[in-house]
């Protein structure tokens, strides 16, 4: 049954996406997606982390991000964690699962960024909860490999 | 970690009856609910009986909806199913997940159609997907008690 949840979210996803299509036409596609994702990655963190701690560095929230979020929104953590020390972190997920319905299309390089820009607003929401205020960006290269670049407000 | 996905489907819902409210107004809700809904539970259905044998009669596939497609919803079965043997149907659900945010607040009566026009679309869907074109209406009794009436189209 695990991986009919799965569908469900997935489903859930992409029609929200075709519904931003038809209504509000291709090019608003990503500001929604991000939007909603912003408020459920906000609402996710207050409740997950209503009775921890709450993390002192950046590194470790981030951190939080690619293994506790990650997991909770894909099952799995995030491949990798860079940062340049200087307020810019990029997380890598090497199967990033909303590409891998699109992944074998020819409009894939086009669909990419809308098919991330719900999880840009998640990482952006559970950040900015976090007290870190943000603007996170989706890089799609090679198939289904998916980035997503964090830089922290007020740090250049 | 099971709870947590569950949470991530409540608050994209209610996030996204949110997002209704604010950008077309509380009257435009349960429209645009109801309607990704339906694609969802559509999809939902074409991926997980694609491999098995369609169902026959009315009654099977209405037993499909109460037992499977609650399990990949809300992870546990229906609580109770009547038919009148003339081509309605109403799916009882004692606790409706969906209603546990809201049924607490003096806003809830109002709410219900609301955050029940998701799983509507969802079983309209589905049945579509069968081969039963229906309607499918929601009321809301005693929090958080949910009964769905499933109206097949074409029989009296």
């Amino acid at each position: 049954m695990g991986s009919m949840a799965d569908s469900l979210f997935e489903f859930f996803h992409s029609q929200m996406i075709l519904y931003f299509e038809e209504t509000f036409g291709e090019e608003q596609i990503q500001y929604n997606m991000e939007k909603i994702g912003y408020r459920v990655g906000f609402s996710l963190v207050e409740k997950a982390t209503k009775e921890e701690a709450r993390f002192k560095e950046n590194v470790e929230i981030v951190k939080y991000i690619c293994k506790d979020l990650w997991q909770m929104l894909f099952r799995k953590q995030a491949d990798n964690l860079k940062t340049n020390h200087t307020g810019t972190f990029v997380i890598q997920d090497n199967r990033f699962r909303f590409l891998n319905r699109v992944s074998q299309s020819k409009q894939y390089l086009d669909r990419g960024q809308q098919y991330a820009a719900f999880t840009c607003g998640v990482v952006r929401g559970a950040l900015t909860n976090f007290g870190m205020p943000c603007t996170v960006t989706s890089e799609v290269n090679v198939s289904p490999t998916c980035k997503f670049q964090i830089s922290i407000q007020g740090i250049s």
